[in-house]
Protein backbone atom coordinates (compact mmCIF):
# COMPACT_ATOMS: atom_id res chain seq x y z
CA UNK A 1 0.00 0.00 0.00
CA UNK A 2 1.23 3.20 -0.83
CA UNK A 3 1.23 5.66 2.27
CA UNK A 4 2.06 8.84 0.96
CA UNK A 5 -1.39 8.64 -1.65
CA UNK A 6 -4.04 10.72 0.06
CA UNK A 7 -7.58 11.28 -1.51
CA UNK A 8 -11.11 13.71 -0.80
CA UNK A 9 -14.15 12.98 -2.34
CA UNK A 10 -17.07 15.62 -2.18
CA UNK A 11 -20.32 16.18 -4.09
CA UNK A 12 -22.00 18.96 -5.45
CA UNK A 13 -25.38 19.70 -6.46
CA UNK A 14 -26.87 20.14 -10.11
CA UNK A 15 -28.38 23.36 -11.25
CA UNK A 16 -31.20 23.85 -14.31
CA UNK A 17 -31.07 27.62 -15.45
CA UNK A 18 -34.74 29.02 -16.24
CA UNK A 19 -34.11 32.32 -17.77
CA UNK A 20 -30.53 34.41 -17.46
CA UNK A 21 -28.94 37.65 -18.85
CA UNK A 22 -25.57 37.86 -19.24
CA UNK A 23 -23.08 40.95 -17.60
CA UNK A 24 -20.24 41.30 -19.55
CA UNK A 25 -17.35 42.42 -17.72
CA UNK A 26 -13.43 42.07 -18.34
CA UNK A 27 -12.63 40.21 -15.27
CA UNK A 28 -13.70 37.03 -14.60
CA UNK A 29 -14.60 36.92 -11.19
CA UNK A 30 -16.87 40.25 -12.18
CA UNK A 31 -18.53 38.48 -15.53
CA UNK A 32 -21.70 36.55 -14.26
CA UNK A 33 -25.34 36.42 -15.38
CA UNK A 34 -28.58 37.03 -13.25
CA UNK A 35 -31.49 34.63 -13.54
CA UNK A 36 -33.06 32.22 -11.38
CA UNK A 37 -32.67 28.44 -11.63
CA UNK A 38 -33.44 25.05 -9.49
CA UNK A 39 -30.64 23.54 -7.23
CA UNK A 40 -30.80 19.86 -7.56
CA UNK A 41 -30.37 16.92 -5.04
CA UNK A 42 -28.37 14.76 -8.06
CA UNK A 43 -25.33 16.19 -9.13
CA UNK A 44 -21.54 15.33 -9.68
CA UNK A 45 -18.81 13.56 -7.06
CA UNK A 46 -15.48 14.40 -7.65
CA UNK A 47 -12.34 12.35 -6.13
CA UNK A 48 -9.08 14.31 -6.09
CA UNK A 49 -5.95 12.46 -5.77
CA UNK A 50 -2.31 13.22 -4.62
CA UNK A 51 0.80 10.72 -4.57
CA UNK A 52 4.47 11.16 -5.47
CA UNK A 53 3.83 8.83 -8.29
CA UNK A 54 1.45 11.75 -10.01
CA UNK A 55 3.98 14.08 -12.03
CA UNK A 56 0.90 15.73 -14.76
CA UNK A 57 -2.66 15.94 -13.86
CA UNK A 58 -4.98 14.03 -15.27
CA UNK A 59 -9.11 14.47 -15.45
CA UNK A 60 -11.76 11.63 -15.85
CA UNK A 61 -14.94 12.25 -16.11
CA UNK A 62 -17.57 9.19 -16.09
CA UNK A 63 -14.10 6.60 -16.54
CA UNK A 64 -12.96 8.66 -19.53
CA UNK A 65 -10.18 11.17 -20.02
CA UNK A 66 -11.39 14.53 -20.22
CA UNK A 67 -9.57 17.85 -21.74
CA UNK A 68 -11.66 19.43 -19.27
CA UNK A 69 -10.74 23.16 -19.36
CA UNK A 70 -12.91 23.73 -16.41
CA UNK A 71 -11.69 21.77 -13.82
CA UNK A 72 -7.54 22.53 -15.27
CA UNK A 73 -8.15 26.07 -14.89
CA UNK A 74 -9.50 25.17 -11.32
CA UNK A 75 -6.48 23.26 -10.41
CA UNK A 76 -3.90 25.89 -11.96
CA UNK A 77 -5.36 27.93 -9.51
CA UNK A 78 -5.26 26.28 -6.46
CA UNK A 79 -3.36 23.18 -6.50
CA UNK A 80 -0.09 23.27 -4.94
CA UNK A 81 1.06 20.46 -7.32
CA UNK A 82 -0.31 17.53 -9.82
CA UNK A 83 -3.28 15.55 -9.14
CA UNK A 84 -5.83 13.01 -10.06
CA UNK A 85 -8.99 13.56 -10.52
CA UNK A 86 -12.23 11.50 -10.79
CA UNK A 87 -15.55 12.90 -11.42
CA UNK A 88 -18.78 11.03 -12.07
CA UNK A 89 -22.03 12.68 -12.88
CA UNK A 90 -25.61 11.39 -11.93
CA UNK A 91 -26.94 14.05 -14.57
CA UNK A 92 -26.45 14.43 -18.23
CA UNK A 93 -23.14 16.28 -19.18
CA UNK A 94 -23.85 19.33 -21.59
CA UNK A 95 -26.82 19.24 -21.55
CA UNK A 96 -27.43 22.38 -19.29
CA UNK A 97 -27.37 20.82 -15.80
CA UNK A 98 -24.76 22.33 -14.16
CA UNK A 99 -22.64 19.49 -14.37
CA UNK A 100 -19.28 21.71 -14.97
CA UNK A 101 -19.94 24.27 -12.25
CA UNK A 102 -20.83 21.06 -10.07
CA UNK A 103 -18.10 19.56 -10.85
CA UNK A 104 -15.62 22.33 -10.34
CA UNK A 105 -17.31 23.24 -7.10
CA UNK A 106 -16.61 19.69 -5.82
CA UNK A 107 -13.01 19.31 -6.95
CA UNK A 108 -12.76 23.30 -5.07
CA UNK A 109 -14.10 21.92 -1.92
CA UNK A 110 -11.54 19.02 -2.17
CA UNK A 111 -8.32 20.56 -3.00
CA UNK A 112 -9.25 22.92 -0.02
CA UNK A 113 -9.14 19.85 2.06
CA UNK A 114 -6.23 17.92 0.19
CA UNK A 115 -3.99 20.51 0.66
CA UNK A 116 -5.51 22.45 3.70
CA UNK A 117 -5.56 25.34 2.08
CA UNK A 118 -8.20 27.25 4.66
CA UNK A 119 -10.01 28.58 2.29
CA UNK A 120 -13.92 29.16 3.27
CA UNK A 121 -17.21 28.78 1.36
CA UNK A 122 -17.21 32.38 -0.43
CA UNK A 123 -13.34 31.66 -1.68
CA UNK A 124 -14.01 28.45 -2.91
CA UNK A 125 -17.23 29.32 -4.76
CA UNK A 126 -15.40 32.28 -6.51
CA UNK A 127 -12.34 30.11 -7.83
CA UNK A 128 -15.03 27.75 -9.34
CA UNK A 129 -16.98 31.12 -10.59
CA UNK A 130 -13.47 31.99 -12.43
CA UNK A 131 -12.65 28.64 -13.66
CA UNK A 132 -16.15 28.31 -15.30
CA UNK A 133 -16.05 32.14 -17.09
CA UNK A 134 -12.41 31.14 -18.27
CA UNK A 135 -13.12 27.36 -19.28
CA UNK A 136 -16.14 28.19 -21.16
CA UNK A 137 -18.42 26.18 -18.52
CA UNK A 138 -21.58 28.26 -17.27
CA UNK A 139 -21.84 31.85 -15.85
CA UNK A 140 -23.95 31.42 -12.69
CA UNK A 141 -24.20 28.10 -12.14
CA UNK A 142 -21.67 27.74 -8.95
CA UNK A 143 -23.27 30.88 -7.11
CA UNK A 144 -26.66 28.79 -7.15
CA UNK A 145 -25.38 25.35 -6.33
CA UNK A 146 -23.88 27.10 -3.33
CA UNK A 147 -27.08 28.60 -2.12
CA UNK A 148 -29.57 26.06 -2.68
CA UNK A 149 -32.83 25.91 -3.51
CA UNK A 150 -34.92 27.95 -5.91
CA UNK A 151 -32.27 30.31 -6.57
CA UNK A 152 -32.90 34.03 -7.91
CA UNK A 153 -29.47 35.64 -8.92
CA UNK A 154 -30.68 39.50 -8.75
CA UNK A 155 -26.70 40.59 -8.95
CA UNK A 156 -23.96 38.89 -11.30
CA UNK A 157 -21.19 37.27 -9.75
CA UNK A 158 -19.88 35.81 -6.53
CA UNK A 159 -21.06 37.46 -3.43
CA UNK A 160 -17.47 38.59 -2.83
CA UNK A 161 -17.62 40.94 -5.84
CA UNK A 162 -20.94 42.23 -5.41
CA UNK A 163 -23.12 39.47 -5.89
CA UNK A 164 -26.94 38.89 -4.45
CA UNK A 165 -29.32 35.79 -3.94
CA UNK A 166 -32.44 35.60 -2.83
CA UNK A 167 -34.67 32.12 -3.14
CA UNK A 168 -38.46 31.13 -3.65
CA UNK A 169 -40.37 30.23 -0.96
CA UNK A 170 -41.89 26.81 -1.51
CA UNK A 171 -41.80 22.91 -0.36
CA UNK A 172 -39.98 20.28 -1.73
CA UNK A 173 -40.95 18.99 -5.25
CA UNK A 174 -39.82 16.92 -7.99
CA UNK A 175 -38.19 18.13 -11.09
CA UNK A 176 -38.37 15.56 -13.87
CA UNK A 177 -35.96 16.19 -17.01
CA UNK A 178 -35.55 14.34 -20.57
CA UNK A 179 -31.82 15.12 -22.25
CA UNK A 180 -31.94 14.95 -25.74
CA UNK A 181 -28.76 16.29 -26.78
CA UNK A 182 -25.51 18.81 -25.98
CA UNK A 183 -25.21 22.12 -26.60
CA UNK A 184 -22.61 23.79 -26.49
CA UNK A 185 -22.60 27.18 -23.69
CA UNK A 186 -19.30 28.38 -25.44
CA UNK A 187 -20.36 28.31 -28.95
CA UNK A 188 -23.70 29.77 -27.92
CA UNK A 189 -22.64 32.59 -25.93
CA UNK A 190 -20.29 33.57 -28.55
CA UNK A 191 -23.12 33.91 -31.09
CA UNK A 192 -24.39 38.37 -30.45
CA UNK A 193 -27.33 37.41 -32.42
CA UNK A 194 -28.80 34.84 -29.27
CA UNK A 195 -26.89 37.04 -26.35
CA UNK A 196 -28.86 40.01 -27.88
CA UNK A 197 -31.86 37.79 -27.42
CA UNK A 198 -31.09 36.04 -23.79
CA UNK A 199 -30.37 40.02 -22.49
CA UNK A 200 -33.53 41.48 -23.71
CA UNK A 201 -36.05 38.07 -22.90
CA UNK A 202 -33.57 37.41 -19.32
CA UNK A 203 -34.38 40.93 -18.03
CA UNK A 204 -38.72 41.30 -19.09
CA UNK A 205 -38.85 37.39 -17.40
CA UNK A 206 -36.96 38.65 -13.89
CA UNK A 207 -39.12 41.26 -14.14
CA UNK A 208 -42.64 39.53 -13.67
CA UNK A 209 -40.83 36.70 -11.53
CA UNK A 210 -40.37 39.54 -9.39
CA UNK A 211 -43.82 40.55 -9.24
CA UNK A 212 -45.08 37.19 -7.99
CA UNK A 213 -42.30 35.25 -7.03
CA UNK A 214 -43.43 31.46 -7.12
CA UNK A 215 -42.31 28.05 -8.84
CA UNK A 216 -44.98 28.25 -11.00
CA UNK A 217 -44.24 31.90 -12.15
CA UNK A 218 -40.38 30.64 -12.27
CA UNK A 219 -42.06 27.81 -15.13
CA UNK A 220 -44.23 30.04 -17.60
CA UNK A 221 -41.12 33.03 -17.35
CA UNK A 222 -38.81 29.85 -17.91
CA UNK A 223 -40.81 28.81 -20.79
CA UNK A 224 -41.40 32.20 -22.23
CA UNK A 225 -37.98 32.74 -22.17
CA UNK A 226 -36.92 29.62 -24.09
CA UNK A 227 -39.28 30.29 -26.82
CA UNK A 228 -38.13 34.11 -27.58
CA UNK A 229 -34.36 32.51 -28.01
CA UNK A 230 -35.60 30.19 -30.16
CA UNK A 231 -32.93 27.34 -29.28
CA UNK A 232 -35.29 24.72 -28.94
CA UNK A 233 -35.22 21.45 -31.00
CA UNK A 234 -38.49 19.83 -32.94
CA UNK A 235 -37.77 17.70 -30.07
CA UNK A 236 -38.04 19.69 -26.71
CA UNK A 237 -41.11 22.00 -28.26
CA UNK A 238 -42.43 18.00 -28.33
CA UNK A 239 -41.97 17.52 -24.72
CA UNK A 240 -42.70 20.70 -23.57
CA UNK A 241 -46.17 20.10 -25.12
CA UNK A 242 -47.00 16.95 -24.20
CA UNK A 243 -46.14 18.29 -20.81
CA UNK A 244 -48.94 21.10 -20.63
CA UNK A 245 -51.27 19.07 -22.68
CA UNK A 246 -51.74 16.84 -18.85
CA UNK A 247 -50.90 19.96 -16.92
CA UNK A 248 -47.78 20.22 -16.22
CA UNK A 249 -45.18 23.30 -16.60
CA UNK A 250 -42.03 22.31 -18.85
CA UNK A 251 -39.59 24.49 -20.40
CA UNK A 252 -35.61 24.03 -21.94
CA UNK A 253 -32.88 23.49 -19.46
CA UNK A 254 -30.75 26.84 -20.30
CA UNK A 255 -28.23 25.89 -22.37
CA UNK A 256 -29.14 22.02 -23.16
CA UNK A 257 -31.01 20.29 -25.72
CA UNK A 258 -33.11 19.20 -22.79
CA UNK A 259 -36.00 19.36 -21.23
CA UNK A 260 -37.34 19.80 -17.40
CA UNK A 261 -40.92 19.78 -15.71
CA UNK A 262 -42.69 20.08 -12.61
CA UNK A 263 -46.00 18.57 -11.70
CA UNK A 264 -48.84 21.04 -11.36
CA UNK A 265 -52.23 20.74 -9.37
CA UNK A 266 -54.52 18.48 -11.69
CA UNK A 267 -51.09 16.39 -12.45
CA UNK A 268 -48.77 14.28 -10.81
CA UNK A 269 -45.27 13.31 -11.05
CA UNK A 270 -46.17 9.58 -11.80
CA UNK A 271 -48.23 10.76 -14.96
CA UNK A 272 -45.35 13.67 -15.89
CA UNK A 273 -42.64 11.03 -15.55
CA UNK A 274 -45.24 8.53 -17.81
CA UNK A 275 -45.69 11.01 -20.31
CA UNK A 276 -42.36 12.54 -20.71
CA UNK A 277 -40.70 8.46 -20.97
CA UNK A 278 -42.22 8.36 -24.65
CA UNK A 279 -39.68 10.82 -25.54
CA UNK A 280 -36.49 10.01 -23.93
CA UNK A 281 -34.92 8.34 -20.58
CA UNK A 282 -36.60 10.26 -17.52
CA UNK A 283 -34.00 11.19 -14.81
CA UNK A 284 -36.00 12.85 -11.51
CA UNK A 285 -34.32 14.58 -8.91
CA UNK A 286 -35.89 16.64 -5.79
CA UNK A 287 -35.48 19.96 -5.43
CA UNK A 288 -34.34 21.41 -2.00
CA UNK A 289 -37.06 23.66 -0.82
CA UNK A 290 -36.54 26.24 1.61
CA UNK A 291 -39.55 25.97 4.35
CA UNK B 1 -65.47 21.05 11.89
CA UNK B 2 -64.85 24.65 10.80
CA UNK B 3 -63.92 24.28 7.19
CA UNK B 4 -62.51 28.68 7.43
CA UNK B 5 -60.18 27.70 9.86
CA UNK B 6 -56.66 27.24 8.00
CA UNK B 7 -53.02 26.81 9.29
CA UNK B 8 -49.66 26.72 7.88
CA UNK B 9 -46.54 24.82 10.13
CA UNK B 10 -42.88 25.86 9.50
CA UNK B 11 -39.45 24.89 10.84
CA UNK B 12 -36.87 26.75 11.84
CA UNK B 13 -33.39 25.66 12.66
CA UNK B 14 -31.80 26.93 15.74
CA UNK B 15 -28.39 28.97 16.14
CA UNK B 16 -25.44 29.08 18.52
CA UNK B 17 -23.47 32.22 18.67
CA UNK B 18 -19.76 31.96 19.79
CA UNK B 19 -18.52 35.33 19.32
CA UNK B 20 -19.85 39.19 17.86
CA UNK B 21 -19.41 42.33 17.40
CA UNK B 22 -22.51 44.94 17.71
CA UNK B 23 -22.96 47.19 15.07
CA UNK B 24 -25.55 50.06 15.90
CA UNK B 25 -27.54 51.51 13.81
CA UNK B 26 -30.71 54.04 14.26
CA UNK B 27 -32.68 51.87 11.63
CA UNK B 28 -33.52 48.33 12.79
CA UNK B 29 -32.67 47.37 9.63
CA UNK B 30 -29.37 48.16 9.46
CA UNK B 31 -28.37 47.55 13.20
CA UNK B 32 -27.07 43.93 13.53
CA UNK B 33 -24.15 42.20 14.01
CA UNK B 34 -21.18 40.64 13.05
CA UNK B 35 -19.33 37.32 14.09
CA UNK B 36 -19.66 33.68 13.88
CA UNK B 37 -22.32 30.40 15.03
CA UNK B 38 -23.40 27.05 14.46
CA UNK B 39 -26.93 26.56 12.83
CA UNK B 40 -28.20 23.52 14.53
CA UNK B 41 -30.50 20.80 13.17
CA UNK B 42 -32.94 21.30 15.92
CA UNK B 43 -35.18 24.33 16.28
CA UNK B 44 -38.25 25.66 16.60
CA UNK B 45 -41.62 24.34 15.15
CA UNK B 46 -44.21 27.18 14.44
CA UNK B 47 -48.28 26.57 13.65
CA UNK B 48 -49.95 29.53 12.96
CA UNK B 49 -53.99 29.33 12.39
CA UNK B 50 -56.12 31.93 10.65
CA UNK B 51 -59.68 31.66 11.24
CA UNK B 52 -62.79 34.42 11.67
CA UNK B 53 -63.13 33.09 14.96
CA UNK B 54 -59.75 34.63 16.32
CA UNK B 55 -60.31 37.88 17.24
CA UNK B 56 -57.11 38.56 18.89
CA UNK B 57 -53.60 37.97 17.97
CA UNK B 58 -52.82 34.55 20.95
CA UNK B 59 -48.76 33.32 21.15
CA UNK B 60 -48.23 29.95 23.20
CA UNK B 61 -44.78 28.61 23.73
CA UNK B 62 -44.62 25.06 24.10
CA UNK B 63 -48.34 25.05 25.09
CA UNK B 64 -48.23 28.51 27.88
CA UNK B 65 -50.18 32.08 26.57
CA UNK B 66 -46.86 34.08 25.94
CA UNK B 67 -46.66 38.26 25.67
CA UNK B 68 -43.65 37.23 22.97
CA UNK B 69 -42.65 41.13 22.07
CA UNK B 70 -40.75 39.41 18.90
CA UNK B 71 -43.36 37.27 17.26
CA UNK B 72 -45.56 40.09 17.98
CA UNK B 73 -43.97 42.26 16.26
CA UNK B 74 -43.77 40.24 13.27
CA UNK B 75 -47.29 39.77 13.22
CA UNK B 76 -48.16 43.38 13.19
CA UNK B 77 -45.45 43.82 10.15
CA UNK B 78 -46.65 41.28 8.12
CA UNK B 79 -50.36 39.52 8.70
CA UNK B 80 -53.67 41.15 7.68
CA UNK B 81 -55.65 39.83 10.35
CA UNK B 82 -55.10 38.18 13.83
CA UNK B 83 -53.83 34.92 14.20
CA UNK B 84 -53.01 32.17 16.91
CA UNK B 85 -49.60 30.86 17.07
CA UNK B 86 -48.61 27.86 18.65
CA UNK B 87 -44.17 27.57 19.03
CA UNK B 88 -43.09 23.97 20.19
CA UNK B 89 -38.75 24.31 20.65
CA UNK B 90 -36.88 21.71 20.92
CA UNK B 91 -34.01 24.07 21.90
CA UNK B 92 -33.65 25.31 25.42
CA UNK B 93 -36.27 28.82 25.31
CA UNK B 94 -33.67 32.27 26.63
CA UNK B 95 -30.61 30.41 26.47
CA UNK B 96 -28.49 31.07 23.50
CA UNK B 97 -29.71 28.78 21.57
CA UNK B 98 -31.60 31.40 18.92
CA UNK B 99 -35.20 30.04 19.79
CA UNK B 100 -36.30 33.34 19.47
CA UNK B 101 -34.84 34.14 15.86
CA UNK B 102 -36.06 30.62 14.59
CA UNK B 103 -39.36 31.23 16.46
CA UNK B 104 -39.64 34.66 14.24
CA UNK B 105 -38.22 32.86 11.02
CA UNK B 106 -40.91 30.02 11.10
CA UNK B 107 -43.56 32.68 11.60
CA UNK B 108 -42.67 34.69 8.77
CA UNK B 109 -42.66 31.62 6.42
CA UNK B 110 -45.79 30.06 7.67
CA UNK B 111 -47.58 34.34 7.32
CA UNK B 112 -46.42 34.23 3.81
CA UNK B 113 -47.73 30.60 3.44
CA UNK B 114 -50.97 31.16 5.01
CA UNK B 115 -51.96 34.85 3.16
CA UNK B 116 -50.20 34.10 -0.10
CA UNK B 117 -47.80 37.30 0.58
CA UNK B 118 -45.24 36.35 -2.19
CA UNK B 119 -42.47 37.29 -0.40
CA UNK B 120 -38.66 35.88 -1.08
CA UNK B 121 -36.40 34.40 1.37
CA UNK B 122 -34.62 37.71 1.36
CA UNK B 123 -37.86 39.73 2.26
CA UNK B 124 -38.91 37.37 4.71
CA UNK B 125 -35.49 37.53 6.86
CA UNK B 126 -35.47 40.70 6.78
CA UNK B 127 -38.14 41.07 8.28
CA UNK B 128 -37.60 38.13 11.24
CA UNK B 129 -34.96 40.39 11.85
CA UNK B 130 -36.10 43.55 12.36
CA UNK B 131 -38.77 41.47 14.71
CA UNK B 132 -35.88 40.42 16.45
CA UNK B 133 -34.03 44.01 16.85
CA UNK B 134 -37.33 45.55 17.81
CA UNK B 135 -38.46 43.25 20.33
CA UNK B 136 -34.59 42.44 21.91
CA UNK B 137 -34.86 38.89 20.98
CA UNK B 138 -31.29 39.13 19.22
CA UNK B 139 -28.99 40.83 16.34
CA UNK B 140 -27.77 38.39 13.55
CA UNK B 141 -29.36 34.72 14.29
CA UNK B 142 -31.86 35.29 11.79
CA UNK B 143 -29.54 35.82 9.04
CA UNK B 144 -27.53 32.72 9.98
CA UNK B 145 -30.44 30.42 10.57
CA UNK B 146 -31.54 30.99 7.18
CA UNK B 147 -27.76 30.62 5.55
CA UNK B 148 -26.83 26.98 7.45
CA UNK B 149 -23.54 26.04 8.42
CA UNK B 150 -21.36 27.58 10.32
CA UNK B 151 -21.81 31.23 9.41
CA UNK B 152 -19.51 34.03 9.32
CA UNK B 153 -21.23 37.19 9.57
CA UNK B 154 -18.76 39.34 7.81
CA UNK B 155 -21.18 42.01 7.20
CA UNK B 156 -23.99 43.58 9.60
CA UNK B 157 -27.56 43.47 8.74
CA UNK B 158 -29.67 41.39 6.25
CA UNK B 159 -28.08 40.93 2.80
CA UNK B 160 -31.27 42.62 0.98
CA UNK B 161 -29.44 45.86 3.52
CA UNK B 162 -25.89 45.10 2.85
CA UNK B 163 -25.05 41.80 5.23
CA UNK B 164 -22.52 39.61 4.01
CA UNK B 165 -22.20 35.61 4.67
CA UNK B 166 -19.89 33.36 4.29
CA UNK B 167 -19.30 29.75 6.02
CA UNK B 168 -16.38 27.28 7.26
CA UNK B 169 -16.07 24.45 5.48
CA UNK B 170 -16.28 21.73 7.64
CA UNK B 171 -17.87 17.99 7.14
CA UNK B 172 -21.09 17.55 9.38
CA UNK B 173 -20.33 17.09 13.37
CA UNK B 174 -22.27 17.07 16.10
CA UNK B 175 -22.62 19.79 18.52
CA UNK B 176 -23.63 19.19 22.75
CA UNK B 177 -25.12 21.85 25.39
CA UNK B 178 -26.00 22.22 28.83
CA UNK B 179 -28.46 25.16 29.61
CA UNK B 180 -27.99 26.33 33.39
CA UNK B 181 -30.16 29.18 33.09
CA UNK B 182 -31.59 31.94 31.23
CA UNK B 183 -29.48 35.19 30.17
CA UNK B 184 -31.57 38.33 28.42
CA UNK B 185 -30.49 39.56 25.72
CA UNK B 186 -32.00 42.96 26.15
CA UNK B 187 -30.46 43.14 29.31
CA UNK B 188 -27.11 42.21 28.61
CA UNK B 189 -27.08 44.50 25.78
CA UNK B 190 -28.04 47.59 27.37
CA UNK B 191 -25.07 47.77 29.91
CA UNK B 192 -22.35 49.36 27.88
CA UNK B 193 -19.71 48.06 30.24
CA UNK B 194 -20.25 45.08 28.21
CA UNK B 195 -21.10 46.16 24.49
CA UNK B 196 -17.52 47.59 25.63
CA UNK B 197 -15.59 45.11 25.89
CA UNK B 198 -18.06 42.75 23.26
CA UNK B 199 -16.70 45.17 20.45
CA UNK B 200 -13.24 44.72 21.26
CA UNK B 201 -13.26 41.01 22.11
CA UNK B 202 -15.42 40.50 18.75
CA UNK B 203 -13.16 42.13 16.64
CA UNK B 204 -10.02 40.12 17.74
CA UNK B 205 -11.99 36.86 17.74
CA UNK B 206 -13.24 37.64 13.62
CA UNK B 207 -9.47 38.38 12.87
CA UNK B 208 -8.04 35.43 14.15
CA UNK B 209 -10.57 33.38 12.55
CA UNK B 210 -10.47 34.75 9.07
CA UNK B 211 -6.63 33.65 9.78
CA UNK B 212 -7.17 30.26 9.56
CA UNK B 213 -11.23 29.15 9.56
CA UNK B 214 -11.72 26.02 11.02
CA UNK B 215 -14.13 24.77 13.36
CA UNK B 216 -11.68 24.20 15.96
CA UNK B 217 -10.09 28.16 15.86
CA UNK B 218 -13.75 29.14 15.76
CA UNK B 219 -13.95 27.02 19.29
CA UNK B 220 -10.90 28.71 20.56
CA UNK B 221 -11.85 32.40 19.49
CA UNK B 222 -15.42 31.49 21.03
CA UNK B 223 -13.75 30.67 24.56
CA UNK B 224 -11.62 33.73 24.22
CA UNK B 225 -14.30 35.85 23.66
CA UNK B 226 -16.70 34.61 26.53
CA UNK B 227 -13.74 34.81 29.17
CA UNK B 228 -12.79 38.42 28.00
CA UNK B 229 -16.71 39.47 28.40
CA UNK B 230 -16.84 37.97 32.02
CA UNK B 231 -20.13 36.41 31.49
CA UNK B 232 -20.02 33.10 32.71
CA UNK B 233 -21.12 31.45 36.18
CA UNK B 234 -19.32 29.11 38.37
CA UNK B 235 -20.94 26.43 36.65
CA UNK B 236 -20.48 27.04 32.88
CA UNK B 237 -16.92 27.56 33.68
CA UNK B 238 -16.69 24.10 35.62
CA UNK B 239 -18.24 22.46 32.42
CA UNK B 240 -16.02 24.30 30.11
CA UNK B 241 -13.27 22.84 32.02
CA UNK B 242 -14.40 19.38 32.24
CA UNK B 243 -14.79 19.44 28.13
CA UNK B 244 -11.18 20.59 27.72
CA UNK B 245 -9.74 17.70 30.01
CA UNK B 246 -11.05 15.07 28.05
CA UNK B 247 -9.85 16.73 24.94
CA UNK B 248 -12.90 18.70 23.24
CA UNK B 249 -13.76 22.17 22.86
CA UNK B 250 -16.20 24.35 24.75
CA UNK B 251 -17.50 27.53 24.91
CA UNK B 252 -20.37 29.79 26.60
CA UNK B 253 -23.61 30.29 23.84
CA UNK B 254 -23.97 33.67 23.16
CA UNK B 255 -26.48 35.41 25.30
CA UNK B 256 -26.80 32.49 27.62
CA UNK B 257 -26.00 31.14 30.58
CA UNK B 258 -25.16 27.44 29.06
CA UNK B 259 -22.59 25.60 27.66
CA UNK B 260 -21.73 23.64 23.71
CA UNK B 261 -18.95 21.90 22.93
CA UNK B 262 -17.55 19.44 20.28
CA UNK B 263 -15.02 16.32 20.19
CA UNK B 264 -12.04 16.70 19.51
CA UNK B 265 -9.34 14.51 17.72
CA UNK B 266 -8.81 12.33 21.34
CA UNK B 267 -12.52 12.61 22.47
CA UNK B 268 -15.49 11.02 21.02
CA UNK B 269 -18.85 12.14 21.01
CA UNK B 270 -19.85 9.74 23.96
CA UNK B 271 -17.26 10.66 26.00
CA UNK B 272 -17.85 14.40 25.64
CA UNK B 273 -21.89 13.82 26.56
CA UNK B 274 -20.70 12.00 29.43
CA UNK B 275 -18.88 14.18 31.11
CA UNK B 276 -21.23 16.78 30.47
CA UNK B 277 -23.99 14.91 31.57
CA UNK B 278 -22.60 15.53 35.86
CA UNK B 279 -23.72 18.90 35.13
CA UNK B 280 -27.11 18.84 33.98
CA UNK B 281 -29.50 17.56 31.17
CA UNK B 282 -27.03 17.40 27.57
CA UNK B 283 -29.18 17.80 24.66
CA UNK B 284 -27.18 17.09 20.81
CA UNK B 285 -27.60 18.56 17.29
CA UNK B 286 -26.12 17.90 14.34
CA UNK B 287 -24.94 20.91 12.64
CA UNK B 288 -25.48 20.78 8.60
CA UNK B 289 -21.70 20.63 7.11
CA UNK B 290 -21.40 22.32 3.51
CA UNK B 291 -19.36 19.14 1.79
Amino acid sequence: MDTKQKFVTCFAPGHITGFFTIHENDYPSLKGTTGCGLVLNRGVTVKVCSSPDITETEIFLNGSKKQAPVTSHLVASLSCEPVRIESHADIPVGCGFGASGAGAMATSYCLNDLFSLGLTQNELVEAAHVAEVVGGGGLGDVEAQAHGGIVIRKRPAPVTKGGLLDRIVSPSFSVHCVALGKLSTKKTLSDSSVTGKINIAGKTAMKNLLLNPTIEEFMLQSRSFSFELGLLSKGTKDIIEAVENVGGFASQAMLGDAVFAIAGPECTDTVLREVMSEFGTVFSSTVAGTD
